[in-house]
C-alpha cells in the first residue's frame, strides 16, 4: 500500500476507535449523572462489552501491521503525521501489551473495587476494602511489568505514563520533593502568623439554585459555550463528555457554603474550556485530545486558584454575587478575598486550600509509589496514611472515612494519577506567568469581568494544539523554560505573604 | 461441541450483542433528551461505529455456524431454548441478508433524511424532502427484496416483519380495512350527532411544572418504579432506555392544554410498565424484550385510552387534579369526562382522538404500502395525502407541515411501523376485555385510584413472558381468541354511544 493510503487507513481505524470511546464517555457520564439505580447491572455489562470492542479494535493485527509499516517509512511522513504515528503506536503498544484476559480482570476488579470502597467508606472501615485493593495492586503491578520500557525502570513509571506520558518517578520525586519542602515552610509560616481568617463571608445562606445560576454566569463569562456543553449536578463533580462539541461539566452546591459549588464550577469549566478549545478537525485522529492529565489539571487549577481566588476577580464578581445574595453586601472586598484564601491544614483533599493541597498529593504519591514498588503493603496503609498526615499536615484523621478511604482513585485502579494534580499546579503557575507577560492588562481585564482575553491566550497557546507536543515540550514552547517549581514558588509565596504577612524562611 | 455448550455459547454471544445494543439505546436517548447541539456530529459518528459493531457481531461466521448446528439438533433442545434459537436465527438472518455497505448507506440516509425532513417541515415544503425520501424508498425496497422469504410475497411484508414479526399485508389489509369501515361509520355518527363537546375543562391554566408533578403522581400510581426509570422532557415524547432496570420516559407539557402532557405521560408509562415488567433474568438472552411494536402499543393505548379516558379513572383523579389546579373544581365529573372524550376530525395524528386516530393510520399505511410496492411515486405523495385526508376525514391540510410532513417515521426509514399503532389499538381492546373478565372489580378499583391490580394482570399475562410467544399466539393465549376487530368494535361503539348517543348504523 502506498504510504498516503496507509496513513489514511490508520486515520480511518483510529477514527472508529475514537468514535467508540466517545460512546464509552457518554455512557460513563450517564451512569454518574442520570442513570437510575436499577440500571447499574446492565450498564456494567454494556461498558464491559464496549471496552472489549475498543481493546479488540486497538489491538487488531492489521492495525499493528499498518503502524509498523508506517514506522519503517516514517521519514517520508510530514512532521504532524509522524507525531500522529508516534501517538498511535504508543496507544497500540499499551493495549497490546495487556492480554485481553488481564484487561477484563482489571475491569471486573474496578467494579468490585468501587463497590467495596463505597461500603468500606460508608462504614469507615478500611479492612472491608483491603483485600480488593490488594488484588488491584497485584494486577496493576502486573500491568506495569508488561508495560515498562526498561527493566531497570521503577514499575510505577509505567503507570504514571498512562496519565502523564513520558513522566518518571525520578522527575516527579524531584519536582514534588521541592514542592513539599516549599509548602511545608509556608504552612509553618501560616501557622506562626497572627492572622486569623474569617471565612464567614462564604458560609452565609447560599440557596443552591441561586448558586447554580451564579456559577453559570461565571463560567459563561469564562467562555464556556453551552451550545457545546452542559452543566449538571452530580455527587462527585467532574468534566466529561466528548470534546470539543459536547463537554459535560458537573457540580454540587452546598446551601451553607459557597466554596464547593463556585470553585468546583470554575475548576470544571477550566477543564471544559480546554476540551471546547481542542480542534474539532482533529477530534477523531490520533493527534486529537488533551496532552496529559497534568496539562488538563493546569487549566482547571489556573482558573480555580490563579484567577478565581485573585483580588481582581472579586472586584468584578463580588457586586454581582451581592445582587443575588444580599447578605454578601455587608462584607468588604478585602474580607471576601481573604476568606477565599484561608489556608489551614484540613483532612480532606478536595476541600483543601491551594497551599496545603500539595501536601495531600505528596502523601498519596509516596504511598502509591511504594505500593507499586512493593515496599509498602496494603495492610499497612492506614497506619502509613495517618502518620503521613501527622508528619506533613500536623493533623490525624479520627477514622478511615476521613482518612485513607476518602478518595476514589485507588478503588478504580488509578495508580499514577495523583501526582498529576500537583504537576498541574506547577504548570498552571508557569503558564500564568507567561500569560501575564503576553497580556500586560490581564489584572485590569479580570477586574472588569473580562475573562475572554485569558481564555483566548490559553486557546492559542495550549488548547488548539491537541497532542502535537507532549507536556514538557508544550510548557517549554509556551513559557520558554522547562517545567519547574520556581513559578509556583513565586506565586504561592506572594499569595501567602499578601494574606499572612512577609515570609522569612527559616524564621522561628 | 456438545449441544449444552453450544447453546451456552449462543447465549454468551447474544448477551454481548444485547449489551452493545443497550449502549446504542442510551446514546439515542441522550441525543434526544440531553445532548447539546454541538454534539450532533460526534454522536452520528459514534452511533454509526457502534451500529457497525453490532452488525458485525450479529453476522459473525462462528455465530451463524453455531446457530445452524443448533438448528440441526433442535429436537434435543427444551421448548424455551428452541424458541430462543428461532428468535436468534431470525435476527441473524435479517442482519446477514443486508450487506454491510447497504446497512451503512441506510444509516447515512437516515441521518440525511432526518436533516432534510426537519428543514422541509420547518419551511413546510415537501419538495425539499422529496429526493432524500426517494432515495430512502429505493434503499428500503432493496432491503425488502433481500429480506423477503417468498418471491411471491409483497415487498412490504418484509418491512412490516421488522416491527411486527410474522404480520403480512394480507392480514393487515383485512384488519385495518374492517377497522376503517367501522371508524368511518362512527365518525359519520359523531358528525350527525347534536352533541357539542366542550373541551374548555382541558384548556384552563395548567402550569407546566405542576402538570409534571401530577403526571408523576399518576404514573407512579400505575406502578412505574422510578428507581428503575426516569421521566424527562423532550420535544417528541417517547419511551426508551434499557428495560427492565432502566426505562426512560419523556414528555412535553403545554401550560394551556392538559392533554399532550397527561395523556402522553400515561401513554409512555404504558410502554414503560411493559419494559419494567420484562424478566431481568432474560434481558440479555434472545428471548428478552418486547414481542412486537403492536403489543408494545397495545400497552400504551390500553392505559391512555381504555383507562385514562374512562369515567372511573376520573372519579378518582379529578379531585386530585383539582387540588393542584383549583380552576378545575368548577367542572363536573361528567363535563370533564366528556371533554377528554371529544372526537372530531383533525389534521395531526398525535393529537387525534381515539376514534379518528385509526383513520390517520389507515392513510399512512396505504401510502407506505404503495410506495414500497412501487405503485405510488414519491412525487405524488402530497397530492395523495391531501386527497386521503379529504376522503377519510373530510378535511384537507393547508400546508405540508400539517400534512404529509408531520411524522418523523419515513425520514427515519421506518416503513412498516405505522400499522402497528392500529393493531395496538385492536390488541388493547381485546386484552382489556380479558382483563375485565379476570378482574370483575376493575372499574371499582380504578375509581378508587387502585391501578395496580390491572398492572399486575398485564405483568402476569403479557410483560413477564418477554418473547416466549409471538403476538398472535400471545393474544390467543391471553384472550382465548385470535386477534380481531370485534373487541375494539364493541369498545369504541360503546364509548361513542356513551358520549354521542345511540348509534344506528346506516341511519340518516
Amino acid at each position: 500500500m502506498k504510504i498516503k493510503n496507509s496513513f489514511a487507513e490508520l486515520e480511518r481505524r483510529f477514527a472508529e476507535i475514537k468514535d467508540l470511546q466517545a460512546g464509552l464517555s457518554i455512557l460513563g457520564w450517564d451512569q454518574e449523572v442520570v442513570m437510575p439505580p436499577g440500571g447499574a447491572e446492565a450498564r456494567a455489562n454494556t461498558l464491559a462489552a464496549l471496552t472489549t470492542v475498543v481493546h479488540e479494535r486497538t489491538t487488531a493485527r492489521p492495525l499493528a501491521r499498518l503502524v509498523n509499516q508506517l514506522h519503517g517509512e516514517r521519514e517520508e511522513l510530514k512532521p504532524r503525521q509522524r507525531r500522529a504515528l508516534e501517538l498511535a503506536r504508543r496507544t497500540i503498544k499499551k493495549a497490546t501489551s495487556i492480554p485481553a484476559a488481564l484487561a477484563a480482570e482489571i475491569a471486573r476488579a474496578e467494579s468490585r473495587g468501587l463497590e467495596a470502597w463505597r461500603e468500606a467508606r460508608a462504614k469507615s472501615d478500611f479492612s472491608l476494602f483491603a483485600s480488593t485493593l490488594e488484588h488491584m495492586v497485584t494486577l496493576k503491578r502486573e500491568v506495569a511489568r508488561l508495560n515498562r520500557t526498561k527493566r531497570s525502570a521503577p514499575l510505577y513509571d509505567a503507570l504514571l505514563d498512562d496519565y502523564e506520558p513520558g513522566a518518571t518517578v525520578e522527575q516527579v520525586d524531584e519536582l514534588l520533593g521541592e514542592l513539599s519542602t516549599l509548602t511545608t515552610e509556608l504552612v509553618r509560616h501560616v501557622a506562626r502568623s497572627k492572622q486569623r481568617i474569617d471565612t464567614s463571608p462564604l458560609t452565609q445562606s447560599y440557596p443552591a439554585d441561586e448558586q447554580r445560576e451564579f456559577a453559570r454566569e461565571v463560567v459563561v463569562a469564562m467562555g464556556i459555550d453551552l451550545s457545546r456543553g452542559r452543566l449538571d449536578l452530580s455527587t462527585h463533580p467532574f468534566c466529561g463528555g466528548v470534546g470539543p462539541g459536547d463537554v459535560r461539566m458537573t457540580g454540587r452546591y452546598d446551601p451553607k457554603d459557597l466554596r464547593p459549588g463556585l470553585f468546583g464550577a470554575v475548576h470544571e469549566a477550566g477543564h471544559g474550556l480546554y476540551e471546547q478549545g481542542l480542534d474539532p478537525a482533529r477530534a477523531r485522529s490520533p493527534l486529537g485530545g488533551a496532552v496529559s492529565m497534568a496539562v488538563h489539571e493546569s487549566q482547571s487549577r489556573l482558573w480555580e486558584n490563579q484567577v478565581a481566588r485573585s483580588r481582581p476577580f472579586w472586584e468584578h464578581w463580588l457586586p454581582v454575587l451581592a445582587k443575588r445574595f444580599p447578605d454578601v453586601a455587608k462584607f468588604s472586598l478585602d474580607e471576601f478575598w481573604r476568606a477565599v484564601n484561608a489556608m489551614r491544614p484540613t483532612l480532606i483533599r478536595v476541600e483543601a486550600d491551594e497551599l496545603t493541597y500539595n501536601l495531600h498529593i505528596a502523601l498519596r504519591y509516596e504511598i502509591e509509589r511504594d505500593l507499586i514498588d512493593g515496599t509498602l503493603h496494603v495492610r499497612d496503609l492506614p497506619a502509613r496514611w495517618n502518620e503521613g498526615m501527622e508528619q506533613k499536615l500536623g493533623i490525624r484523621p479520627a477514622d478511615d472515612a476521613t482518612g485513607v478511604l476518602q478518595d476514589i482513585h485507588w478503588a478504580m485502579g488509578a495508580f499514577g494519577y495523583f501526582p498529576t494534580y500537583s504537576l498541574g499546579n506547577l504548570y498552571a503557575a508557569q503558564l500564568m506567568e507567561a500569560a501575564r507577560e503576553a497580556l500586560p492588562e490581564l489584572d485590569a481585564q479580570v477586574a472588569r469581568g473580562e475573562l475572554l482575553p485569558l481564555r483566548e491566550w490559553l486557546f492559542a497557546e495550549i488548547h488548539r494544539h491537541d497532542q502535537l507536543y507532549d507536556a514538557p515540550k508544550l510548557i517549554k514552547r509556551v513559557t520558554g523554560k522547562a517545567p519547574s517549581v520556581e513559578p509556583f514558588r513565586r506565586y504561592i509565596t506572594a499569595k501567602v505573604e499578601s494574606v499572612f504577612g512577609t515570609v522569612t524562611v527559616g524564621g522561628a
